[in-house]
């Protein structure tokens, strides 16, 4: 595409929602677009995903739920390099944030998973994170009456199976959205919600190159990128990966991009954990991904606008599982 | 005191009461009363306590918080046998219920903490449990400016330290209380709460001596009493109760009677937590406990009455946790 026809695009676009208002205009030049609010979903399937996604016996242990890696009082990550799994397990990467996660192109760093469905199923099946099995976390389900009815009014059936389990889970992270950031209030035409450092750090992103990788809604998550442009990238993490999915050597150290909402939340950043500040990950995605050393003032005026990232947390109550009954298969964290 | 005495006693409290309606004057011969709903405490010792509590950078894995074993989605508890606690050490003992815990006469099977503010510190500073010290998890808080401006306006003092950080743990759970019961709306004078087989229970529980320790509004909590007073208790789990404390020969096997309040969610029982079911629990207390053995249908009844037991749950927002900052030392889980 030549400047000319790139430049007549814009302004056509540009004059497609004029008709909509200054704020969406104002942000239709912007590499990044505000989170859009959660559409309202099946509001049965949501509750019944809430409650699995806290419930820890999907677990072999009874101890682990997906509230335990990705915390919803802590940016949707556990803050850990990686991740306690099953009989203190240690993670192999970096537990991504949940937040925003229905805005990513695939799930997991190595984009494994197509969707949030695909994604959900995995670790209640990983030996190293819930070591437990699709059949026995459904057999726990399916043994619990109160569950048994809320499938039923989700579903229309009262059998459990994990296609409904990962089903329900998906459609409560799909739910996690985090809209109304200082910043996405900055693009919808509010000029005074960001101050002069953080613009100056939002310009010196874009200037930079970083949008060319941290773009869309979620600032990020919409692609796969070579980690280590510039120059390679050290770590003792043996992840390779994309190539673990495609079996491509020229996928080897991609990895997917991640989102920045919230990162002031979900730290510490990269596939191993290894950066554990943003001047660190700022300083570190610099000199290996645009070959350029970030002054100490430069690195932090984008940490000032990074932290301007931060959306609405989801805000719910705390929610109640139902008691097992008598046939409930327990527990076995010990065995 | 004499029988007479006792009598006399009765009669008074019983007319102290009469003007106070029919509801307390309906209760006012049982041996259980209604769960008094929370007295308003300071909001902001409440609301940082509350933090706190599912906070888990009081742990050094940064991976255990208090709610990890207590956990307010499952009544209080964490539905094992015995926790799992830092590095996935198993817990010598079944973690007993927070929920309704500011009744009790003292906190810990055996009692060796006076107040929810002296137990709070325990589990933070255990290498089996949060695996922490007091002086880390200060360290840790006092580096979060969200959280050290929280303690401001709690406490009056920008000055984190263990003893602010029980009291606001301990403030919180206070709150932790469970009215409204099906139970207590019978006691207040609903007599339709309670179904023919519940009240039954009801009356066999009272009957067969159950409340002679299962009583108070807590239904328990109140005294230490001998575990195996009929028949010894067999297990393999070395607790030995009151001794630990005391050194008396006398206290062996001696245990605070927990509560039944929410004993339908609060499984699996007992101080070694190998009672699974609310039948094996009430048929193994009335063997060993009263010398009786309930037929099935007489331990029915009872389970139905101990299910009515089950209070409104505590019911809040899920706490959002103020992130670290560059200062604040990272979890340790791996070394």
């Amino acid at each position: 595409m030549t400047r000319h026809r790139l430049l007549s695009l814009t302004i056509g676009l540009t004059t497609m929602v004029a008709g909509t208002g200054l704020a969406q205009a104002a942000s239709s030049n912007e590499p990044i677009q505000p989170v859009v609010k959660a559409k309202p979903q099946n509001a049965a399937v949501v509750e019944l995903g809430k409650k699995l996604y806290f419930d820890p016996r999907l677990s072999k242990s009874g101890f682990i739920s997906c509230n335990s890696c990705h915390n919803l009082s802590m940016g949707g990550t556990d803050n850990l390099k990686t991740s306690v799994g099953h009989n203190w397990h240690q993670g192999p990467i970096n537990a991504p944030t949940v937040l925003n996660s229905s805005m990513n192109l695939a799930q997991f760093w190595d984009g494994r998973a197509a969707d949030l469905k695909a994604q959900a199923g995995g670790p209640i099946a990983n030996p190293g994170e819930m070591a437990f099995t699709h059949e026995l976390a459904v057999d726990v389900l399916q043994s619990i009456p109160a569950y048994v009815a809320e499938f039923k009014s989700a579903f229309g059936s009262d059998k459990v199976d994990i296609d409904k389990v990962t089903k329900a889970i998906a459609a409560f992270e799909e739910t996690l959205v985090t809209p109304d950031s200082r910043f996405d209030k900055w693009l919808k035409g509010d000029k005074k919600a960001l101050n002069k450092e953080e613009l100056a750090g939002y310009k010196l992103f874009k200037d930079s190159g970083c949008t060319a990788c941290h773009n869309g809604p979620a600032v990020g998550g919409n692609s796969f990128q070579k980690f280590g442009v510039v120059e390679p990238y050290k770590t003792t993490n043996p992840a390779e990966g994309r190539i673990a999915v495609t079996g491509k050597d020229a996928d080897r150290f991609y990895f997917k991009v991640p989102t920045l909402r919230n990162v002031e939340l979900t730290y510490p950043y990269f596939h191993d954990g290894e950066a554990a500040t943003l001047k660190d990950a700022v300083n570190t995605m610099g000199r290996l991904q645009l070959g350029k050393q970030f002054t100490d003032e430069e690195n932090s005026k984008i940490v000032a606008f990074l932290k301007t990232l931060t959306g609405k947390q989801p805000s719910f109550q705390l929610p109640l599982l139902p008691p097992s009954s008598d046939k409930t298969p327990r527990p076995q964290p010990f065995n």
